[in-house]
């Protein structure tokens, strides 16, 4: 497991997380984890991050009842950044929508010039 | 446009910015823009990134001629992430993978306990 061990150093002890729904590969939201929070996950196999907003272990659904359940994980090359595709329950976004990503910036910012 | 102006300031004035396949959706990619790179990116609809190790405006492309000609840019709904849908020359990863997640840790994980 050497080779898959992660990198939490680089910033501040945080690896950012891309969270995909595993039946469509849509991407649901990008959330980070402590090493604490990332071996709740592997342990329970439902996604815990670390709020940074709240400085506190995040266990996403315990209180929407949204759980996340773990398909699978994969790391990048640099072993810096995580992607994790789940069974997601309800919706991933707090605003209601199933995915966070629903600002078009492109190409609804380039029409306007 | 003021709903979808992005917050640089979380993180010392970088955003991540997760990287899609176009066609397919496959993440290919995580990396991080600061405001300059970001313009730039909309004005030439080529990714440019912060590079945080060579710390300097990273043209992704300008030395492997592996440019990522942008589709489309959606920001999430906190406005400091975003998700850019990307037409990939040769592949993302400096590796040779057309993916930067290749590495799985779970379930392969969870196939050791």
């Amino acid at each position: 497991m050497t080779d898959n061990r992660l990198d939490f150093a680089k910033q501040d002890g945080l690896i950012p997380v891309i969270v995909t729904d595993f039946k469509t590969g849509q991407v649901l939201m990008l959330a980070y984890m402590n090493e604490d929070s990332y071996q709740l996950t592997l342990e329970t196999k439902q996604m815990h991050y670390w709020s940074r907003t709240r400085q506190e272990i995040w266990h996403k659904g315990a209180t929407s009842g949204h759980y996340q359940y773990v398909q699978s994980i994969k790391a990048d090359c640099d072993r810096d950044t995580l992607l994790a595709a789940v069974r997601q329950e309800g919706a991933a976004c707090h605003t209601g929508a199933y995915s966070c990503f629903f600002r078009e910036i492109y190409p609804g910012f380039g029409k306007e010039k």
